[in-house]
């Protein structure tokens, strides 16, 4: 069914009405968002949740300087991997007892490939997506520099499609739900019974869905997921990833990162290593507690809203971003990366442009930001729970101005620095 | 050199005197210490420093809910592994571009064993400590199954030496600066060197003596080490760890976790894995920001104390402690652990009793935190920056009375929980 924005196309005041009818409005108050800022980077860095300030300053000025050691228990800090497993369980579609958080996307990733691997010792190939977020091609890499009969099959590279790579010698596959350039949305069921109909393992990588996307990782069938915690769940730079291992997996598989974290019975400090029951074995070693405790706030927010709210606001945000910028930004070269299909495209709209990285640079010192990707991709965010319609005006606006006056020429935009 | 502390026997008066004399007691205000407690668990989680509470505040307040995403650049986020190694690359007799940090101790073990197999890909055995901290030997054990021929030999087991054990096949040997249970110092120089003359490499794990012993990292020739900075140094619950590898091996040796942080160029999305020059490619994900932002502030402390004097001083407490236990305990069935010989001692005291859990509780109960490990270890740490000859003092004279009184046999004492 086609998305019908073409109203807000009107006026800013349109916008303003849509605001103010818009069943998510009252989220926007649970978030610190800077005077004055649009903010189209949460599919990067999502904004902090008040409710963390007070989370924060609770674990460091309480549990840390007042409490020290005793707080291991009274404070829960060391359950806190699986405390937060569980907030995060019900927003991917997981029953109980499969999500931990704990590490970061890249290690969960190289545990649940090694754990494919050893649950299909018989099989020696890894298929995953040529354009995946480089991290996940790396650590595959990293993987065949363990095991060295392994070997990696990379689709898209050539056009070439799942059911033409797949095999009887497929151990394990991986897939990103969202693709982190273009916004693309896959059919991950699909893909799992392709998967499963070959005998090999199915990985999800939900960085860029997780919290604002439908997922449904138990009713697919997904074996293995990891996931990002910082983006559209809010949970402080750099907070820990997780990683969901389904239930039918959980005792055959094994964590090849195998630290006192995931023992059986770590207190009792043994010789030898039993692994943990359950999600429990996953884990490796110490986990970095205020970084735990800055993310509960945000997975706290993410278990109460109506996820299906969120993506049809989603849609709705990307649509009219899209159409304004059809509208405005017509003749300066700038040409849509994302799909056009409302159901197939993810949080983000992801536009081409030669200098992109120069106009984004312009539009940060206008106060809106967005980020840059090589080459040439302008990635716009829209986290439904804190932006507006009017800000999609503002910014669609403020784009067609910086391309119209051609601002992004001068050179103080154009100096490159390292942005994640 | 014996250690005169006997005119310290004789009084508490002696001890205020020696306190008020302390070249190091101007340290003590740089720390956040509740009111009225005796700390002597700092050899697992270090006080918070004052500057660092001003630094999570900035982290949070400024960093993360104003400045966002751009805070990466701006505040220096991304270099963060790289600028606090550089500040405990010092502490540790490193010189520069051998220490980052990041990820915990044990993922940080994994790799420089990982490393050094593939600096000797003719080798087949490892080697390390029976009575090591076990996730040491836990992560050994997950790397034989990644590399399916390699084999494991455990010293001390049957009381066999390294002499022993080592020989042409082995390839990495793991040793601990200070036992974790007893605080035992091994001779770390003539480790290295008997590990050389045998052609392999020396991995050390500084968990108990980074920030509290002097470490000589590149003097000894130590090739590969990892250390923890939530202890001596301060850094918080579950601060990230370090990893230092020596520069001769940076550029051959090879990190199996290979995420994107570790990418010679991460900003440009390439489709394969190219290894960072030097240190930084032993990264791999993401780190957890607010846990790195607060540690700076322990290791700024760390930079600047003179660790001669803060060795000293941990000797004089650790002897004062034990020879006090041994004049108000000795007929309880408390034996010492740790070796009476102060050269041979790191900065805790190991106490044997049956029921030490009960007895720490009790002592937990009268402010007094100090920690136990299974099977009946109970350890008291002395971390000089912040610890008084009386604290050492009031501590004995509490542990006498319990043991004396048996007040430890209350019910509410015996019941365990888990403490790290």
């Amino acid at each position: 069914m086609p998305i019908n924005i073409s109203y807000l196309l009107e006026s800013r005041t349109a916008c303003e009405r849509e605001d103010a009818a818009d069943p998510l409005r009252s989220w926007q108050g649970a978030f610190y968002l800077p005077q004055g800022l649009i903010y189209l980077d949460g599919n990067s860095l999502g904004p902090m949740p008040k409710k963390a300030l007070e989370q924060l300053e609770q674990a460091i000025r309480k549990e840390w300087a007042e409490d020290l050691i005793t707080s291991w228990n009274k404070a829960g800090w060391w359950e806190l991997p699986e405390t937060l497993g569980e907030l995060i369980a019900p927003v991917v579609g997981a029953a109980s007892g499969q999500v931990i958080v704990s590490d970061s996307t890249s290690l969960n990733l190289f545990k649940t490939v090694h754990a494919a691997l050893t649950l299909r010792p018989e099989r020696t190939v890894m298929i995953s997506e040529a354009d995946s977020f480089p991290t996940d091609l790396y650590i595959l890499e990293g993987v065949t520099s363990t095991h060295q009969n392994i070997q990696r099959r990379l689709l898209g590279k050539d056009g070439n499609s799942l059911e033409e790579l797949i095999d009887n010698q497929v151990a394990v596959v991986v897939f990103s739900h969202v693709n982190y350039r273009t916004g693309e949305i896959l059919h991950i069921e699909e893909l799992v019974q392709k998967t499963h109909d070959a005998g090999a393992l199915f990985v999800l990588d939900t960085c860029h869905s997780a919290g604002v996307l439908p997922v449904e990782l138990d009713q697919w069938g997904v074996d293995f997921a990891v996931g990002c915690t910082y983006k559209y769940l809010n949970g402080g730079p750099g907070s820990p990833a997780f990683i969901y291992v389904a239930k039918r997996h959980q005792n055959e598989a094994e964590n090849p990162l195998s630290g006192w974290w995931g023992h059986a019975r770590p207190f009792e400090f043994e010789e030898n290593f039993h692994a943990a029951e359950g999600i429990r074995r996953f884990q490796t070693g110490t986990q970095p507690v205020l970084s735990l405790r800055g993310l509960q706030a945000g997975l706290e927010i993410a278990q109460e809203v109506d996820l299906q709210q969120v993506r049809k606001k989603s849609q709705r945000l990307t649509q009219l971003f899209i159409e304004l910028i059809e509208s405005g930004c017509r003749n300066y070269g700038v040409t849509l990366q994302s799909p056009t299909d409302h159901d197939k495209r993810g949080s983000q709209v992801t536009l081409h442009f030669e200098n992109g990285f120069a106009v984004i640079q312009a539009l940060i010192a206008r106060k809106i930001i967005a980020d840059f990707r090589e080459p040439g991709s302008m990635r716009f965010g829209f986290a439904p729970l804190y932006l507006r319609y009017t800000d999609v005006w503002d910014a669609a606006e403020a784009l067609a101005d910086v391309l119209k006056t051609e601002e992004w020429r001068e050179e103080r935009f154009r100096q490159k620095h390292e942005v994640t």
